[in-house]
């Protein structure tokens, strides 16, 4: 990887994540030595972005699986998993909403299932290699979409991107940001508008500092700038992640994506959604059914800690929106660039 | 007026003016009793809006002829002139891009000339009256503009308004705000969506401030959140400000407006713009011509003095936008509302 940072590693029983809490003005790492660190790191969002969150739960369960290692032989294995889950239990609660983090609890305890009866350090040893496997795998299949994805952008393009779809967001690279990189090595001309995205203000805080880190040409502006650039001419595609994509192909993404896609199919600009194949929610028929995140009104009222709207007044915060499907001229998966019809590209990809 | 606070106020020799500075945590009253204390509150911003300013000024301009007027007698009128006119300069350069701040110290001046040669405090007298004349005729232009508007919004209408158009922006009251606070005199079950309008938040800040104090049900959005109501047939007008407003009913306005303005176009949900028809310029076709002012990268930068963005990132914040008069129902002015072809409509309204 060519990223100057790293958002996780393990290396001599420690993990090492990079501290999203003090981005973009400190750039420190937060050590976990134990599954307590891991709750900790996942429950205070030192470590956030889906993927980010599943790979590090990983070593979670790993740390989890080491601190009862002891009651394994002492007494049986039946004292070991009481206690193993007991702490799996406990990291799971670290952010329940969080998909990725119960995905990639249940993956680690069916692994243990199948080392069941061997020797404990054998078992440890398994667990760490799915936790580093489970890194790697995210990491390849966002090179992999980088690859695809950047097929798609012209030479010089100038590019429109919403939220952290990065390396931080992701065991490493990122998805529709790994796009932008990925396009980025092979042609250093290209120009990148981020939008802040209130109200977490996750373009500002972390993709305008991984922009900068990767030495890639770039503005940051207000959400609302993004309509007149569009209009104007002066954007040539818009790319950007999907937190849950519908089997018709609808993006349901950061509050704001609705937005730039309307604006994108009034004035004819191309609009990319780029996500792991994970993301589909073969179930849904269309994105009208995901329910919509309303969160805490400070998130609008407050910015870092600091008030910027009177006391008592009403907030609607909705964290996500829904494109519809008739918006997005093209989805970018690790599989490939999917075309429409949707719902035929879609169900092709179906396990 | 029904408002439960102003923003400014002469009475016994002293200037009060709302310190906007810290609305909406604090609501503090700064008081003038000279010109360098008013020229200080425009500088430092304790006031804005381009009315409020000029108002403001006026008074400023009647402190500055006091000041001197000892030496209208006991030397002579070309002695006092020359102090006259170097602290009314003064007051002039406290912010040199307001407009009306320059229109109100020109009213003034001229008023002063035809009152030369008259008994100091006759000219002190009439000089005061004019400052106070200059105020009222702000809040009762903006109470005929609330008059004429207040007849476009329908029984138990969600309204969306973006930036700050109320009391605070002018003597008093207030154009789009105006409107909408009309409106609510004679049907309380109108509910008001207001953008929190990045980069310096005058929706968060001060129009959420001004629609709690009205007694107005509504709700604070980020900026980005207001397509997905448009679309969803939740929002059945928008109506907003302008800054300038060309001769064919472009109109130019704080960011963000030519975004809800796309919208309101594609779901087909009215559009309306309320200013003077002194925001009118006759001399400029279209809004293509108007020059847009970048401003300073801190404003996306840092937030409340926070920073929230690594350091050195570009960024490209246009403070206004322009929405074509093909997005717009009707504009509301206080001779009337307008409607197309507007290129007819303010050409009858030319002086």
């Amino acid at each position: 990887m060519s990223d100057t940072f790293y958002t996780l590693r393990f290396a001599d029983e420690t993990l090492s994540l990079i501290d999203q809490r003090v981005l973009p003005t400190t750039v420190e790492y937060f050590t976990c030595t134990n599954s307590s660190d891991v709750e900790f790191a996942i429950r205070d969002m030192v470590v956030r972005g889906a993927p980010a969150i599943g790979a590090t739960a990983a070593y979670g369960v790993y740390f989890s699986a080491k601190e009862s290692s002891s009651l394994y032989e002492s007494s049986s294995p039946e004292e070991f998993e009481k206690a193993f889950y007991a702490t799996n239990r406990f990291l799971f609660d670290a952010r329940p909403t969080a998909v990725n983090l119960g995905w990639a609890i249940e993956r680690m305890e069916k692994a243990y299932i199948t080392l069941k009866g061997k020797q404990i350090e054998e078992i440890l040893s398994e667990l760490l290699s799915l936790a580093d496997f489970i890194t790697e795998e995210d990491v390849a299949i966002n090179k992999a979409m980088g690859s695809f994805g950047s097929e798609l952008i012209p030479e010089g393009a100038t590019i429109l991107t919403h939220c952290n779809t990065g390396a931080l967001a992701t065991a490493g690279w990122g998805t529709a940001l790994g796009v932008i990189k990925t396009a980025h090595r092979a042609d250093q001309s290209i120009f990148v508008y981020a939008d802040e995205t209130r109200p977490r203000l996750q373009g500002a805080r972390l993709t305008a500092w991984e922009l900068k880190m990767a030495g890639i040409n770039s503005a940051l502006i207000s959400d609302s700038v993004a309509a007149t650039l569009i209009r104007d001419g002066k954007i040539d595609l818009v790319i950007l992640g999907a937190d849950r994509v519908a089997a018709n192909g609808d993006v349901c993404n950061k509050i704001g994506t609705f937005m730039l896609s309307a604006l994108c199919k009034m004035y004819h600009v191309p609009f990319y959604s780029a996500f792991p194949v994970s993301t589909i929610d073969f179930s849904l028929a269309t994105g009208e059914q995901i329910p919509i995140e309303e969160r805490d009104a400070e998130e609008v009222t407050h910015i870092q800690g600091v008030r910027v709207a009177p006391t008592g007044m009403n907030v609607y915060n909705p964290a996500f929106d829904v494109t519809p499907h008739e918006h997005v001229t093209a989805l970018i998966t690790e599989k490939g660039v999917l075309y429409p019809p949707f719902d035929t590209a879609i169900a092709a990809l179906k396990p």
